[in-house]
Formats: C-alpha cells, sequence, structure tokens
C-alpha cells in the first residue's frame, strides 16, 4: 500500500473531506471498531470485507456489496466515495452487475479499494456512512448471485492425501501417485455454465452406468452421488495474451480470491465415462460456490508454510515465499426429513500440496490465457486424518464403511433431500474471517 | 418456413415493399441468380451465406456480415430490412458484435432470416441492394474475428477410425476401442479461452515433457506438434436450465451452424499430463476455427446417411433421421521456407460415428446447461484409409512414417514456420458450399 498523499473527492461527499483515511493504522489492526455492530464471531467483520452480487425484492438489479456483519453495503450507492489516486476515474468497476470489472484492475487498486471501505465502515473516522440505513441491506433480505461472470473454470487436484486415497481404492497402494503427480499439478478443464451459487438445487443426475462385470450400460439416476469439498480462486488482473506465460514471481498479480466449492460427482456415471478423456458428464450437472469473494489481503494474515515438495519442482514451479492458507473447513449434511445437520469432514486448506501461485504459473506455461472472472478450483481437500476427507467416497471408503449422522441414519453416498453445507473461516485474534455458506439440496432425479 | 402473410417494412426501404419475397421458390432452386458475380466453384454463393463478425481499417467496429462471392454484406447496415413476421422485431441482433443473440434466436428465425437474405442478394427481385456498394466490403478488405463469445467448448472424440488408430498405436488393435466408446460419444470440457480464429499465429508450446525410460521431465519446447483435422457446431437456441436435458428430437432446435476446427496440440506434453484427468496444457495453448459459420439449413442438401451403430446406443441416443453431412476436408502444410502448399490429409465429416445430435443428447443427459455460443467439436476425423488420417500423429503412424511434401521436404510432426491449412466444402449441383479456411502458422516457441 503506497501512501496516500492527496485525496481528491469527486460526487456526493458523505464523509468529511480528507477523513477517510485517518484512521488507515487502526483500520489494519485486529481491534477495529465498526459502524455496524456484530458480535465477535461475526464471519463478516471489518477485517474480512468479501465481495459479492446480490439483489434484493425491492430492487432487482444485480449490484455489488460488500458483507459486514448481518449486513451488506451497497457499493452501487457509494461508488462515488471510491476517490482514492487509483480508483477515481475507475468508480465505474463499482457500478456493475458482476465483480469481473474490479477483478480486472490491480492488486494496489484492490488494496486501495479495501482501505476505503475499512475507513468507510469505521466508527472512528466519523464517516457519515453511520446512520446512513438507505445504502445498507440486511443479508437475510438479499438473493446473492454468481459474484463474476466465469469465463473458463478449471479444476486442480492438489491434495495428496486426495490423490492418495483415490489411488489406494482405485489401484493399489504401492502405486497410489501417478508418475506426473509430484511434478506437476494436475488439472482438467471444467464446465463454466453449470457452476452455480450457494442454495441452488442440484438435481441428481441421469447417465450411463454400466454395472459391475457388465459389458454394457444402461441410463440410470446416478445411485453414487458424491460431494468433494474444494476452494477456488478468482483469477484478477488484465486478461493475459495466448502464447505469454504468468511467472510465479507475478501470479500473485493475477489472484483476486477465494470462495468455497462443492465439486458436486457422480461417481457411477464418472467410472463409466472418464477413460481416457476425463471427467465429464459426471462433473457438469452443478458445481455450487458460495457467494462472497473473499480477498487475498483479508486472507494474508493466515498465510503458513507451503507443504514440503519432494521432489522439487521444475524451476518454473519453485517460489520462495510462503503462499498457503490456515482455512478450516467443514462439510455438513442436513438430511430433508430430519432437518438436522452433521458434519461429516473436517478439514483445511492447509493440507494443499500444489500454490496457487504454482497452479497458475503451470496452467499458463504452454501459453494458456487467462481472463479475471477465470475460476480455479483447488480439488478434493482432504487432511491425512478419515475425518478430513474431502468426498464420501473416501469418509466411506469405496463403500465399505458408513458415515453417522445426527439424527440416527447412515450414509455411504448422498441421498435424495441432503442438504450438504461447506463452511469456512481462518480464526484470527479476536475475529474471524469467514467465507459464508457453500450450500446445495440434493433434488431427485427426474424422470429418464 | 411458414408462408409470409404481411410484411412491414420499418426504417429506410432499399427494396420495393413486398418484393424480398417474391422469389421464394426460385431462391430454394440451385440456379439462383445473385446481384454479386461469382464463378461456379466460388466457395459462399447465393445457397451458401454463411455469418461472421468483421471488422475494416476504415470501420473497426466488430460487425456481422455474411459472405457472398468475394465480399461481405454488411448487416449491420441493412438490419431494418429484416422485416419478416419473426424477425422485425428482433432486428437487433444483426447490429450487434457477436452472433449470439442471432444464434439464440429459433430456426424459424433462422430460415426467415436466409430466405430474406437470399431475395436481397437476388437479382430476380429487382432488389435494391443492387448498386448500393456502401453496404458490401471485399473479405479481403476485412478482418474476421471470432463469430461468437464462446462461453463453453466442448471435445468430442467421435471418429472411429481416428479413436481405433490411437487406441491401436498406445494399445494394441485387438483392444483399440476402449468399452464405453460404441456406447456413448466420448467428449471432454475445452479451454474457451484458447479458441482463436483462422489466421491467428499459434507459438509452440513449452511445457513439462518426461523422456522415454525417465521418470522425472523436463520444461522444453515441445517437439511433437501436432494438428487435428476437427469440425465443430455453434449451439443455437434459447439457453438451457440446469438439470434439464435436450431430447434428441429437439437437438435439431440447438445446433445453428459449423465451422472448420484446428485442435493444435502437443503429443509429448499431452503423454505425460494426461492421466487421470485428460488433455490440458497439451491443447490449451490455441484452437483455431475458420470464420464463416456456415448454417445447418445451407448443409441440408448434403445430408447423409448416419454411420451404422453397431451396438444399438441406448434409447435416449437413438434417432430416426439421417443427420451425418457429406463435407469434403483437406488439411495442407504450407512451410514458411518455400511457401509451397501440400495437401496431406483428405478426409470427410460424413466419417463420424456419432452425429451432432447424439452428442448434444447426450452432453445434456445429465443436466448439464448449454447456452447460445457454446462451441462442440466432432474430435479429430479420420477416414479409413490412410491418406484421409486426420493428425500428423496417425499420418506418420507414431513417427514411424514420414509425410512427403510437394516441396521435397518430409514431415513427421510440425516444424516452425508451417502454415496449417484445414479447408472444407460441400458439391451442390452446379454450386459448392464451402468453409473458408481454418489456417495457423505455427511460431518458434518462445525462450524458457
Amino acid at each position: 500500500m503506497k501512501p496516500q498523499k492527496t485525496l481528491t473527492t469527486k460526487g456526493r461527499t458523505l464523509i468529511p473531506a480528507n477523513a477517510q483515511f485517518q484512521s488507515f493504522e487502526r483500520c489494519h489492526s485486529n481491534k477495529m471498531d465498526c459502524i455496524i455492530n456484530y458480535p465477535s464471531d461475526c464471519e463478516f467483520p471489518i477485517q474480512n470485507l468479501p465481495y459479492g452480487v446480490f439483489s434484493t425484492a425491492q430492487d432487482l438489479r444485480k449490484r455489488i456489496g460488500v458483507a459486514i456483519g448481518d449486513s451488506i453495503l451497497d457499493l452501487s450507492k457509494i461508488s462515488h466515495l471510491f476517490d482514492g489516486p487509483l480508483l477515481s476515474n475507475r468508480q465505474d468497476v463499482f457500478a456493475k452487475s458482476s465483480l469481473n470489472a474490479l477483478m480486472s484492475l490491480t492488486p494496489d487498486c484492490w488494496k486501495e479499494a479495501r482501505t476505503t471501505l475499512q475507513s468507510l465502515l469505521s466508527s472512528k473516522t466519523n464517516s457519515s456512512l453511520q446512520g446512513q440505513t438507505e445504502v445498507f441491506v440486511k443479508i437475510k433480505d438479499a438473493t446473492m448471485h454468481l459474484p463474476a461472470e466465469i469465463g473458463d473454470y478449471t479444476d486442480f487436484y492438489s491434495s495428496m492425501s486426495h490423490a492418495y486415497n483415490v489411488g489406494c481404492m482405485f489401484r493399489d497402494p504401492n502405486n497410489a501417485l501417478l508418475p506426473n503427480w509430484k511434478h506437476l499439478p494436475v488439472g482438467y478443464h471444467g464446465r463454466a455454465s453449470s457452476v452455480v451459487v450457494s442454495g441452488t438445487p442440484i438435481t441428481r443426475p441421469v447417465g450411463q452406468v454400466c454395472p459391475e462385470g457388465a459389458t454394457s450400460p444402461n441410463l440410470k439416476p446416478s445411485s453414487l452421488m458424491d460431494f468433494e469439498l474444494e476452494m477456488a480462486f478468482f483469477i484478477g488482473g488484465s486478461p493475459t495474451k495466448l502464447g505469454e506465460r504468468i511467472d510465479i514471481e507475478d501470479a500473485q498479480n493475477h489472484i483476486f480470491g477465494m470462495v468455497l466449492m462443492n465439486d458436486w460427482s457422480a461417481r457411477d456415471l464418472q467410472k463409466w465415462e472418464y477413460v481416457p478423456l476425463g471427467p465429464f458428464l459426471a462433473k457438469s450437472f452443478g458445481t455450487t460456490i458460495s457467494p462472497w469473494v473473499v480477498t487475498m489481503e483479508a486472507l494474508a494474515p493466515f498465510i503458513v508454510p507451503n507443504a514440503d515438495q519432494d521432489p522439487k519442482p521444475l524451476p518454473y514451479l519453485r517460489q520462495n515465499d510462503n503462499y498457503n492458507f490456515d482455512i478450516n473447513l467443514t462439510v455438513s449434511i442436513k438430511p430433508e426429513s430430519s432437518g438436522i445437520k452433521s458434519p461429516v469432514s473436517r478439514s483445511n486448506f492447509k493440507y494443499m500440496y500444489w500454490t496457487q501461485k504454482q497452479q497458475l504459473a503451470h496452467h499458463t506455461v504452454a501459453g494458456c490465457n487467462v481472463n479475471p472472472g477465470d475460476l480455479m478450483a483447488s480439488g478434493t481437500i482432504s487432511g491425512p486424518e478419515p475425518e478430513s476427507y474431502g468426498s464420501m467416497l473416501e469418509l466411506c471408503w469405496k463403500g465399505t464403511k458408513t458415515v453417522n449422522l445426527k439424527d440416527g441414519t447412515t450414509r455411504k453416498f448422498l441421498q435424495d433431500g441432503d442438504e450438504v453445507i461447506i463452511e469456512g473461516f481462518c480464526l484470527g485474534e479476536g475475529y474471524r474471517v469467514g467465507f459464508g455458506q457453500c450450500a446445495g439440496k440434493l433434488l431427485p432425479a427426474r424422470q429418464i
């Protein structure tokens, strides 16, 4: 963050001139008083400030907001207050119906936006947002939408425990990781059109399934429905050109923020279809993400050491800084019949083997271009312990074990009416940076 | 095509009222006189009328045009002439910078547009486009752009000879086709951002390659650069909803038109990276398509019987009409050093095992949604004879044979400076419906 030398205020001024950056230092401490009251375990304190796209029953326009406490600050109504040196002529990005334009700016711009928001929301700056109820909406009164127009969606496979578990189940423990796995972040192109926002119901897919021992398939509803606990990041910065690559040292300038993801999977469809070109319909019937994009600035205090990588990767994948994050993750199942929510997996993003910088450096090394709003997912995040496995496939170990729910029922795979809820948060000193929910209910298959 | 009962003419009238549909019958015969002169072997006669997006040095706006002879009819200048009953209130789709809005309409609208254009261009209708040189641009003076904003791109693998050849090379001839291949159109999600229009140079990609017998890879420029002869269709119609499927009987309403495609492939990168999730960087450094979208109406006279399918596919993939097309395809290599163009493959779209209707019915059976402008490619189109193989991998049979060029040089894979040119046409009685060129030159790798 460069020092703020000159500040110009254009348009209507809601706060006293030059006041908004006065408490800059205080805003960066852990104790930040906010004009919106919230409890200490609130997911959206002033240290978080995630961006999302919302509408209300009274105003159906999709618009950008920032979550604060139990409320949303409607940026479409205060875009003129982003009057720092970098954003004063890019206030338009806050008045769009998606985050793509904001994502397309530079990290310096994102930081300036964050500083402006923290100042506007601070109770120490005499912010005239205080009492301006018309710029706030209660989260419970808002409908959330996809935060960005997703041009392309890529899914990596970067948790070693998950890759190892799958290898053990479908090959053998001595040969669990394929030869390329520790040399490159394995990934594949996913379907962008079927990425949906939390709350969207998912219909159990119908597809070709080949019974064990049979040589020809049937068309039937999947009977091995699974979740995959993932996180994903949104690409930021200017679009890159075809043929250019993003060096690992530059990768941070193209990583805007993160969301939770459920990469719903139909294991029986997947098994039959995926050879030799990879997953296709077994994944593209729906992929759920959480609506709030938590920025990398908000996550910076929660950086932890990268995974040890042995063998050492090729130079283009070597990074000399830590870019792994301590994000607590929980997956719960809430059956429709009982309404009782049962945690079934407790994992952490820090179990990733490959960092997001490595993923991005690899994705572009051969010249693939990326655009702001592209989504890059982690792959299933499993930890080393069985309770931290990130899919039912692993939790029930290919159907050989059952998972107990609090309502007394058991699961191997998902049942119709099950709502899968992924939650995540970082724990700071006296505050938490949360991601909200990534939730979706599984609806029965339609008739064949 | 419903009969034209009432015609309203809005805006400036270039042609006499009600004149444009007078010669409707004549326009559908093979002998159609056009106000633009062209030779009998012209790719873009009045029977073709493919849509594209172009700009000129004098007018940099991207706008929609229709190729006719050696010219482009600038639809942005005559959108008000689409005054049939269906299009008179959707003239806006002709004034856009991409074809997505036109694609999003119904087949009845597309047919009405075609009839209007044939009437406007007919020399029998006293069309007042005659002599209106300001609405025409010479193709040689235009810069072509991607015809649509491609939301998602899918690549199938639907030529049996190609799948068989690859299986023979990498497995064995007795086990060449994998068990699922004859039961479903195998496909995978490709990268939409790296689809480029003909004429865009492609940089030889750099990536991880694992030498034969080694256990760890190097980062190096691909030395096994290949083309893949493909065709692709653009999705039309309204966006479908997640969870809904397109029945095979309805598939035709979602197929707008076709282009030529070169799915550039780096075989050495592909070999190392593709297990278990499929091709990734080996394909996403560039995929070239031809700029002119030939509509399904223009291709209708060239329908030929579907491939015999044994075993019979599941009911959702059965169709009772023919939807295979006799499209002659040629791949040529033109080395930079000699400038001499050598055909290296002569194939035909009719060699497809799975039809585009089957591909689309399968793609959506599990609930994946599709949008107008999505691109769905055939996979490499190889015929049964060696000269009809659609990739260097097959033509040189994994490096065991050489391909001779007219300039006296030979190839196993592509060399820097090689321009790969795909061309295709349908032969009618006294006319041809051509696709133009899908061309791209391979540039040397950038420094590592």
